[in-house]
């Protein structure tokens, strides 16, 4: 096999297994479902991954790669300002709510829900991709909270959490509900919460007393 | 079979879905895995139910009997006051996050995660569940939100879909992390948001201006 098909056909594989894990879950899916997606032969599919789990581990680390490459190139990060950055971090989760609920959900909060208790390896993998998304978005949660809200009690880190969660338990009611709705509001209530903790820190307070 | 027997053995297939369920999700539960853990026979499981998915929607509707029962016989419709109501069912879901990951967790979310482009009547019976106990939060938020934010452009609905979707989401942290920490912190953040938005409406504002 050349290498350029080899690797194609590899490429090919994990963007099947993101649609249709996305699509039925995990357990539902079947190595013949990732290989009539791909187009490729189950040969070629057990030349490049021992197993469905081998599979889904590898798939795991290729959508971190994707969607953090996604993420590092969305127009948010041009303010100077780490609210602005924060805020459109949130606006921009909204604007890309399109196409099929596949399309928009994650691969990563749909495999961990289906395997915690069952794939240790798979539930580590999902639990390392989401916490790195966190990371990098705390980055910039930090530097509004150290500008805006230095004195407050919440870490930095819980309301990365606070909004994945938004995200990943709307992303549920999506699928109940066939549409992006629930997660469209969900995130301008998690938007007004931002403006209201940012906005109303103690310091903020001091400030207006001292004016 | 005598009738309460026949009951029994229903009662448990239904209480083992829930466990099993919520221990390994939906398609990779088994009939024998039902029938193992209930202690019966594949004889009496198929006695009571078609099909596993016919007991999928069994148990979606048995979930939601038993839930409303739960949460109906909580402390914390005690208070007369709407907000505090719904501040206490925040309090109260924070408070029974014990024991084991398929003890807390939602069968209706795991559920409809898996099941939403494949099986379109165990989609709609979660989606009926989950709506049904939103619908009745929505009462408190609806007579919270008359009293203490009238005006406000967000509905009172939208506010139970944001609770349920931080809940869900969270279980999934709580997957990925084994242990229930990330779903504490997102419900102390949405607690804040809610003191926040019925604290800060244009109405109490009037009303601090007329002082």
């Amino acid at each position: 096999m050349p290498k350029s098909t080899h690797h194609e056909s590899k490429a090919k594989l994990l963007n099947a297994a993101l649609s249709v894990i996305r699509a039925k879950g995990y357990a539902a899916t079947t190595v013949d479902d990732i290989c009539h997606m791909a187009g490729v032969t189950k040969g070629s599919f057990f030349h490049h991954f021992k197993s469905k789990d081998d599979l889904a581990l590898s798939a795991a680390a290729f959508w971190g790669e994707m969607t953090e490459g996604f993420f590092a190139s969305a127009p948010y990060h041009d303010s100077i300002d780490p609210l602005e950055r924060l805020l459109g971090y949130i606006d921009f989760r909204a604007d890309i709510l399109r196409g099929d609920l596949p399309d928009y959900t994650c691969l990563l909060g749909t495999l961990v829900q289906e395997t915690y208790a069952t794939h240790p390896d798979i539930r580590a993998a999902c639990d390392k991709g989401m916490s790195t998304h966190i990371a990098i978005l705390t980055r910039d949660i930090e530097a509004a909270k150290q500008l805006y809200a230095p004195d407050a009690t919440w870490s930095a880190e819980s309301i990365g959490y606070l909004i994945q969660s938004v995200l990943q338990g709307a992303f549920i009611f999506a699928k109940a509900k066939q549409g992006p709705d629930v997660v469209r509001e969900s995130l301008a209530h998690l938007r007004r919460y931002l403006q209201l903790i940012f906005a109303q820190s103690p310091t903020t307070k001091r400030e207006e007393q001292q004016t």
